[in-house]
């Protein structure tokens, strides 16, 4: 039985931004038409040393493929070794046999699928004018979105903050480079968000840095960052009157930042406008006028690694990429 | 970042069961003392395919790894196509950043470290003179537990029944070149469970097939088929009165043969007489009299995985196995 092996660098040549928003987009309907099981995230936290692990694993019936995918975040990487913060593997498996057909790296994929859900919810409901967007954080999850957004719209501004000021010339110098749009580095949350259409958070952070003032009617927020219980980046009072729409609802209400919404009891669950793959399927309004307010709030699915590596496991046969490596 | 990539070969060259029985008894012992973080056990099931995958991940305080295992069960393999019935892959990470050490092939050590576990618990559980064993199923883990056994008494007899019929000649012919044990092949449980002083069940079945007229007085029962919800091997009343331990209270409770008593009303949690890892520590009594029937339930725990995936990985960093990749 032979396993494809595929590196980074091969996940790279096999994929495109624009490929994976048409997968997640498939994904995200195939989860909603009930053709998707997602066992919960399992997590492991190791804060002795400031890291955790999170497993997300799916079966697509309509691919038939089963993913596992283990994504770490170890933070104080870097700093000590010469390591990412973020890495990961994807395990992909014949849902008919079980047969291991491909070990991927899966820090690429993990960066791309979450820029590509970013997208989609802004061509879902970012007004039809935006042009500016306000990035928080400046890693490479605020490079995804960009390049996300940059498949769905004419981005004209970025307005980029970050804590980590040392990130921020090097993220200007590359998003110039890559985009056509202008990127601003910004001082503080309210110079950034500034004139900004679309908002996106991609901190770790654990106390919330926008505040309910700085958003204006019409902005469309796109909620990276707050993954699990404890991260949280905006002011709970955003969500109350906001049309707010999760990738899943399930994980959102328990680990999302929608969790810090109804902890803090601004809404409740039966606020929540819908889960994006209704959206999708057309069965839930998107943006209804020019001044409302939209969230998209994003903890990351199961399916959306599925049907990425199965793509990139598809490609990269198609191009000849990887070694192939028999285990049993 | 380079990652060892060991096949099931290559496992095989790293382990023995003499070995895993003692590793496994400490990982038994580092779970009781709070040292293993140990997340619920994830399942996925796919009945259109007869099959089903599970992921156990834990993290082992005591040596810093991270170990994740898919493991799945397809039951047409084998009929449909040429590959086993049971499959598994092990990933290996660095629990202090968390790079991927190893992926392994987890296939052998899911039957190794499986049956070290009955092996210890007849060891602490048995009678001193017991050495007839009976065996229902004769397939792969009907084989590691004889192994196992081999390695704690003197075992005389192994008395097997299989509703597979066919692969009872085979069994008997591969386990009396293995072991100085006679094996007798038998037509039904009745005749199997006579004169037996050790009872292991590592069957699938959903109905039980031990009444508890068959249980008698001194005999140690090893209940390893059932590991989720649905499945049953033995008459719940069997566990009426008996000395039951568990591999985790928590995992037994909820999808082992201990599962099924409690359903059945014949007993509730607190008749549980401890975990392994309480009676290896000398927290809890050991067999207390001859006559006594005692029970070890086990579902299988994650740091079983854990502390046999690390031993093997270290032994063929030792021995110069498998191969190297680098995943980025």
């Amino acid at each position: 039985m032979k396993t494809l092996l595929l590196s980074m660098e091969d996940v790279q040549k096999a994929l495109s931004m624009k490929e994976v928003i048409d997968v997640v987009e498939e994904g995200y309907l195939a989860f909603h038409r009930g053709k998707v099981r997602q066992p919960e995230i399992v997590s492991i936290e190791m804060p002795e040393n400031n890291g955790e692990t999170d497993i997300k694993s799916c079966y697509n019936e309509l691919n038939e493929r089963i993913s596992v995918k283990v994504a770490s975040g170890f933070y104080n990487n870097g700093k000590n070794n010469n390591l990412p913060t973020m890495m990961g593997t994807i395990l992909l498996y014949d849902g008919t046999n079980g047969a291991l057909l491909c070990v991927m790296d899966g820090s690429l994929i993990t960066g791309i699928r979450t820029g590509a859900a970013g997208a989609i919810s802004s061509k879902l409901l970012a007004r039809k004018d935006a042009a500016t967007v306000a990035v928080f954080g400046a890693g490479g999850q605020a490079r995804m979105q960009v390049e996300g957004l940059c498949h769905v719209m004419n981005l004209r501004e970025v307005r980029v903050f970050s804590e980590n000021r040392d990130e921020l010339t090097g993220y200007q110098k590359e998003m110039e480079q890559q985009t056509a749009a202008r990127v601003v580095v910004c001082n503080n949350p309210e110079e950034t968000m500034a004139g900004s259409d679309i908002v996106i958070t991609t901190t770790p952070a654990k106390t919330p840095y926008i505040h309910q003032s700085l958003v204006k009617p019409g902005m469309h927020i796109v909620a990276v960052g707050a993954d699990m219980a404890g991260k949280n980046e905006l002011d709970p009072a955003i969500f109350r009157g906001a049309k707010i729409v999760n990738d899943s609802i399930a994980q959102c209400v328990s680990r999302g930042e929608t969790r810090n919404a109804l902890m803090a009891g601004v809404m409740t669950e039966s606020d929540i406008h819908g889960e994006i793959g209704q959206l999708l399927a057309g069965e839930k309004a998107l943006r209804e006028c020019e001044n409302e307010i939209t969230i998209f709030d994003t903890t990351g699915m199961g399916i959306q690694d599925n049907v990425t590596a199965v793509m990139v496991y598809e490609r990269a046969l198609q191009k000849g990429l990887g070694s192939v490596f028999q285990f049993m």
